[in-house]
């Protein structure tokens, strides 16, 4: 890890919110990672205008802030599915919220008494992994985060990398099959079509449906209907042995090797943090994804090789993550990529850089 | 263009050495970019040991620096295709030098008055391209060589991107088929199969063989040897009009696009380079390459779509970019990724950094 | 085309009925393949017990006989889509009729006055293209029927080729892309997936819905609704000349050719007839797939190239076809392959065999 | 099997002659398909003129014939890797004998005392297996040979199916994977580049060269030399549990129910056999097979599924095969596919056909 950085539990707090397609989640972080209050709202539904959720988002910071000491919480981070202007600013695109080009930081920056910053809630989760989960004490993390797609998340020398307008990190989006699979993307063959929760569910499905017979446990944990199957069911049937549902959770893996060993090759980080609900799975997606990136990584033998390891952080990693960088920008630490940790606190040498000021703060 | 970088033609000079598979090119830059004075030798044969390679570089140093004024250069830059440590201290794999683990850069410190820089060349390229060529003016700049294999280079808001054992930029090895053409590297299916100088020759290599007609053409240029044929010749021949030649340029271009918008997926930058010997074809391969890029890229329409341009800087961007780098290096502006132009020297606001330091070299 | 064949006209008539998933049609065909008289009737729903279809089907049968002098029918023959058994008795899986294992012949045998036979409709549709359409004159006739999905009929040396099970045929669902697009059949990259009017239709859907605007022109044509799109639409628009409805059938029209050059592989037919709906679209369609078919087809050069033809009975070669199979094996031709013509009928010196027992009927 | 047949033993003697890259082998086939007496020549070299490979041939069947009671032996069959034509009388190609348009069978009959037949060595041992080996007893049999390639061979309801020009069965460039591994047939992605003798050994070799620690066993067979590599040395290893020559036996398998799959979409056939060397892998081979064939085969579940077995006859099924087509043909019983059983000698009515005449030879 890079030294310099401020020592656990120094500095001030930050609200992180975590807006989701079902619920908005926010919680006031600690300069450790913790989260020590929390509250949560219904996202409000696509068709509403993005002034409901802005409301809902003031009214929950709002909630968080009447129960803390004045001056304790020092900025809002906000995370959001979907594409995010690289200056933190707009939402370009959001698919859940049917949002194009929303001011979101504007918008609620006159609404609340502290400064506002958005990001990709992946970028915010791979952060929290970087900071205080799972790649703790590495400099190069990637995150991929296996729900209804890929979420991906870059931190490349202690920064995260949100790319020329903040797209950076839509692995899921990368063609793994020419003329494979269609994508709700509208491209075919995307990385998500093969490794995510919903491949999961969907292949298991196929097989149910066909009525073949390797279904059957499966098939009885659900009831007889196909539609109710999760991916919490097939990673607890393979638990407990099924051999449908693991062969369906190191396909899984399998394509997830595939997937790094492409992004090992462009982007070479220490560490891949795999995080989301099949990851919960652990060891049975996450072996056959290390074979697989095994055979499928370019100069082995001739190099260092990342490290594959399950995320640690939970599904509050963009909540903490959004907290984090939003506290770090607002402490004046903005730099090149916007609240990320400035050169001067991360020199290789160990020299304490100037983020001794967070504990000012 | 970041704001702060250095004005053109200030700042002391530095030679660029770039080490290829047949000669080493060396030369001394200025802080312009351009190439003052030159000198070549030829490459070593790979048995040879690493000594000998030294040798031949501290020859051509010696006979730049012999005519040069003394403290006019300030470091020395070295290329070289293959694995280089993060520190840019060591080859850890090059496969036409077999070097394993060399220790360039102190070997050759002990020998040279100024101190020396090691770099991959494709890095190296990217970063020339970045500060004096087709990326010029640009933040997050990505380069795609073509030439046997594809060279990668990565420009991040102005810092390459080496990875955390680096070898970051190994794009060539990215899988765009599965249990695809058979690769060098031992996997299959790698872009570089499909998209180099390699891929067009052997594409056409084998319909000559194969005594297809559309060759007909082809098979003339070389005199009916297939085995004569050469990338320029296919370029040449697309250029008067040969349908097949167009074709495989296009076949390439398509491949190309494939990839870049994979690329474009994890990292968004806003412009990739595409150098190599085959760019010379210009829109022949880069039209199909942009169209396929359109049809590939996820979110088209909702966001900014990355330009693709021709490199500007030739076969001398290696040598160039080798050579800025260890100048920026030695003037004490080493930075997270060493070597690269510090946060103070590009910051957002357009506040002139201590780049200045420069022009006092 | 083998001599020996009855003469066009001479010979008795036979009913043919083709179940289709919304209409039963059947018509009384007589020895030139000619269609005397019509009727429909509409196909009872799935939910329906299989006496029910039969029900229609005899009710159809007998309005045509009520019409025609005794003895000039000698038999009916029915097609339906679905896995018909070899001997030619029973409907083994029927997934639009929800049949499975039904004994259609001996069911129906029982109710008309004349010998009852049971055909796949694309082995029906690619005996009478063989017969009276785009195969006259040709001994080895594939046909593929581009419709919902692929069906496929094979006609080798004079015999239709059942297989063991009465299942060959169904070229729709070999697979033409690893992990491919998935297909209502439970596997992936079915070659129906890639060469079908669904293909077609789906994806120029996808780029009416992505908003894309090369699928303006498309998206006028059916009032902005991409649900109202039909392949017969975009065959209009392509005739018209727009660019988007020719890349797609263009599109189509290349896989056609990747799966015709595999068949080409295992079973080196004279010709191919391509029919369904697609196949109006004429060269649109086929000269892609020609292109397409030589680039892919083996020991091109070396061998002569079988042709691919447009389909010429329309949408009763389905009739026409069931109904000259079931004449053929009343009149006691029934041979190895129950039905087809007898070697004796078709040998290759011309002598005329014993089909002129036909006229005698 | 159909009824009809001559029973085992009855009948003449023909002399098979197989003709090989490296060897003439040639024997005197008796009605059981038992090779009584053989001999063998080397393969005249490609440059040779065809006279020579004739001379060959002619020199050891005269050898046969010598031993031979006169009249016992009625025929010649010869067995040519390559396109042979439909009426069995010329060579089309044959790339080991650089023959093109080759009239073999005008050329031999000439100079041997009884009729000489020409066929494709895989539709021979296709044929060999179907009366005398593994698919003894089946109707629809489908040989898949694996070699230096996949030579195929048809027997459909008791019939060789040669195609319109002889030139069907030639599976191994069937494409299985879309920009796939090149072939040499100078496609990409053919069927025989995933599973085939030679794939297996290329699939080995680079592991063994790429210093793979999983390939150390194997290395050591070979004494470190990859180039030694054989076919066999990789399934004597796997047989003695290594885990590398297991996985590669597997994966070839795994490509071999692929295409199995796919053509039992099209052909529907009762049995498969598989043949060549390395299908003495056994199970290790054919388990692996089976298994992907149900993954892959479109109706599972709702269709018999054709069994998967092992080849019987060895390398010598292509001489048996060919000795045992040219007696059948000799004896009259020419017909469509001239040469295979009458439809006379194969009713499916059990009434013995006109076969009986094979006695009076």
């Amino acid at each position: 890890m890079p030294t310099g950085m401020p020592p656990v539990g120094e500095g001030p707090h930050a609200v992180g919110v975590d807006i989701g397609g079902t619920k908005v989640a926010a919680g006031v972080v600690d300069a450790s990672g913790h989260v020590l209050r929390r509250t949560r709202r219904d996202t409000p539904h696509r068709s509403r205008s993005p002034r409901v959720v802005e409301d809902t988002i003031v009214s929950a910071v709002e909630e968080l802030l009447a129960g803390t000491p004045a001056g304790e919480v020092v900025a809002v981070g906000v995370g959001a599915a979907g594409f995010v202007s690289a200056d933190r600013a707009t939402v370009v695109f959001a698919p859940h919220l049917s949002w194009r080009g929303e001011p979101l930081r504007e918008a609620l920056g006159g609404r609340l008494p502290v400064p506002v910053f958005v990001d990709n809630d992946a970028n915010a989760a791979a952060w929290a992994e970087y900071r205080y989960g799972a790649g703790h004490g590495e400099s190069h993390v990637v995150l991929v985060n296996l729900g209804t797609g890929i979420g991906g998340g870059i931190v490349l020398d202690g920064r995260v990398v949100r790319g020329r307008y903040g797209i950076a990190g839509e692995f899921g989006h990368m063609q793994v099959v020419p003329d494979g699979i269609r994508c709700e993307c509208g491209n075919r063959g995307c990385w998500e079509q093969y490794a995510s929760g919903n491949a999961l569910v969907r292949e298991a499905r196929a097989l149910m449906t066909a009525d073949s017979p390797v279904a059957t446990d499966l098939l009885e944990r659900v009831g007889g209907r196909p539609e109710d199957l999760t991916g919490p069911v097939v990673t607890e049937a393979a638990r407990e042995g099924d051999a449908l549902a693991r062969e369906l959770l190191a396909e899984v893996g399998r394509w997830l090797g595939v997937g790094i060993a492409n992004l090992a090759a462009a982007l070479d980080p220490g560490t891949f943090v795999v995080g989301g609900g099949v990851s919960a799975a652990g060891d049975l997606l996450l072996a056959p994804a290390r074979e697989s990136f095994r055979r499928h990584l370019t100069g082995r033998g001739y190099r260092p090789e990342a490290r594959i390891v399950a995320a640690e952080l939970g599904n509050e990693a963009g909540l903490v993550g959004a907290a984090d960088l939003a506290r770090l920008a607002a402490a004046g630490l903005a730099w090149a990529d916007a609240g990320d940790l400035p050169s001067g606190g991360v020199p290789h040498d160990g020299t304490p850089g100037d983020l001794t000021r967070l504990s000012d703060g």
